[in-house]
């Protein structure tokens, strides 16, 4: 589908369904509100869902991978090679990211939307433990990796529409293979700059805010890191309020394909799972583009990364976890699938009152809930 | 096992094993300590079992119940018959913890540790969802409920000791069934009114910090549990420095049976997942009777009652979740051992740099990790 028809459909969360959900959740035979943050989930499941109870039992994580061409200024601690590699890694189930999904029972997609070097010929070996769902890799290559951003834009306004469309195209796909709650997650060595670049402008903040030493670099890396944010918003001057330049000038081919994703998920009245900084720059971006997104999205986790805070604030969003991790790759966000999913079980097999023939509370010693 | 063995068994973490799982976690493919509190878990969990990298395939949370004779001076919101209707709720597997032990696939045991009226004679319909794990409902009716600790003794020594033995006969009935991490639960209306008496004995502290609303109080009903509490220690005048003493004035039969439980667990080195409030009383009253008790012990979440946090304060722990929820059951409990089961996934499966093919930090740009 293409941006503007997906853009054209996303729509406001179901009131009805939510009231409906709202009045379900006090008949549980529970005292009111005693399952705290469960309720609001199952009630924002069913205004994004449309359905009051919704299952989600089909879960996918989609990890889109990217190089930067911005790393050649010292950004990362980790060396370019490693986006690639660490993509061959998921393709041999031995990541993280492969792991958690695994644990959680979240099937993995990777996609690569721009790795550099030759396209990636992997022999994808199947998932030993999980035959039923191996992992599948996708070749959306935009480009060798984005120019610099220190120097110039860092994808063609065409590139920045495709690596939109993609996402919106990958989603589709997922869909159609059965999804009832999406995660995303990123891998590209060096992508917290341009994240923080694109954060920065679309916010209006002080990109020093914004800064944050990604996989652990030091002080000294931390303040060239700042540097090279401002000269990249200096040398392209993105329009904060045309989110399609600001992915063009400062942005990355997978963060492209994560909120194309987001977007066409809201169409779809698809839940999303947002996982770290790097996600959650793309949900800015993909708020910016349609306001509505933002109830379609969940955080996953807090990032222990800098900056992370400040986006979610912007977003309204609070995360599901907080375990101090900062990897990308979609593990905060499988997390926040697995919780969210219970919360649909919750809504779906709880028995009320007068299901469970439990006794209702004493009037005269409660507070409204 | 008799508690005086049990005590006598319980030793301090292995720190070998412990050196050994820190050193493999550096190993692992990902930007150092970027796993945040995962790391953590799988340290801990390698001094615990021993093994620097333990699966936790077999989880098992058991819910405890009982009742209070407390309940008649109006401390609960919920009449005393909720804690008999939920335990049957429990069978049928309606209730919050039988949909969460599901979606986390972490078996279910009930414990009748004194629930009021006659001998629950409840027909159990297996699990639909689970037939290979029915619930398990066990009969160790120490009596029927405990007596009014505002009055005098909740229970008599020797029931107090029955209490402890009881739940470390339940752990060793689950180990034999296969067991690599458990949770605490607990089902009693009124036990968040004793859970902080014995608190404030074990703590020496003021017990206006223990009180809270509960199941949901209004402002009136908890003025009243404050003087209850405050009652109940002036009478009976628990010795902080014996815990048995604690447990027989102040305590409850099921919050006996998960101190005995966790004693248990620390002996044969299991992990145990704390629930909330109750639990986390019962987890200070298992630390005053062996000090490292405490080092088996995860805080599975932060419950949204007031006093919790001053709890695991001083057992030092930290939840690993805050979802808001304050419904005890062993819900809390049931998302710890999913993440704590995820940790140790990490440590078994994920590969190293070197057997990833993964390239290494480059040494000019990095920070100690």
């Amino acid at each position: 589908m293409h941006l503007r028809t997906t853009l054209e459909q996303i729509k406001p969360l179901n009131q009805e369904a939510m009231a409906t959900a709202r009045h379900h959740q006090n008949l549980l035979a529970i005292p009111q509100g005693s399952l705290g943050r469960l309720h609001d989930l199952c009630i924002q499941l069913a205004g994004i869902t449309g359905d009051p109870r919704p299952g989600l039992r089909h879960l996918a994580v989609v990890t889109m991978a990217g190089d930067h061409g911005v790393t050649r200024q010292g950004i990362s601690l980790f060396p370019q090679a490693v986006t690639r590699e660490m993509v061959a890694n998921f393709t041999r189930g031995g990541a993280s990211i492969n792991v958690l999904a695994r644990h959680f029972n979240v099937r993995l997609t990777v996609v690569d939307m721009g790795v550099a070097g030759p396209p990636l010929d992997i022999c994808i070996i199947p998932d030993q433990s999980r035959q039923d769902l191996p992992i599948r890799l996708l070749h959306h290559r935009i480009g060798d990796g984005t120019a610099d951003i220190s120097e110039g834009p860092a994808m063609t306004r065409e590139q920045a529409v495709y690596a939109l469309e993609t996402g919106i195209a990958v989603f589709e796909q997922e869909k159609a293979r059965g999804l009832h709650a999406i995660g995303t997650g990123d891998m590209g060595i060096g992508n917290t700059t341009p994240s923080a670049a694109m954060a920065a402008s679309l916010l209006g903040e002080d990109p020093a805010c914004l800064i944050n030493r990604g996989t652990g670099i030091d002080d000294c890396a931390l303040a060239n890191k700042g540097r090279i944010v401002a000269r990249a918003l200096e040398v392209n001057r993105p329009d904060p309020e045309d989110p399609l330049d600001v992915l063009t000038k400062v942005g990355g081919f997978e963060i492209g394909g994560i909120a194309g994703l987001m977007l066409a998920a809201a169409a779809h009245r698809v839940p999303v799972m947002v996982d770290g900084f790097i996600s959650t720059s793309a949900a800015l971006l993909a708020s910016k583009f349609h306001p509505e997104v933002k109830h379609y999205l969940f955080s996953g986790h807090q990032s222990a990364v800098e900056g992370h805070g400040l986006m979610l604030d912007h977003l309204g969003l609070t995360p599901l976890v907080d375990l101090g991790l900062r990897l990308g790759e979609g593990t905060g966000a499988v997390y926040g699938l697995s919780i969210l999913a219970s919360a649909s079980r919750i809504a779906q097999e709880m028995l009320t009152f007068e299901q469970a023939a439990v006794s209702l509370p004493n009037a005269e010693t409660g507070q409204r809930g």
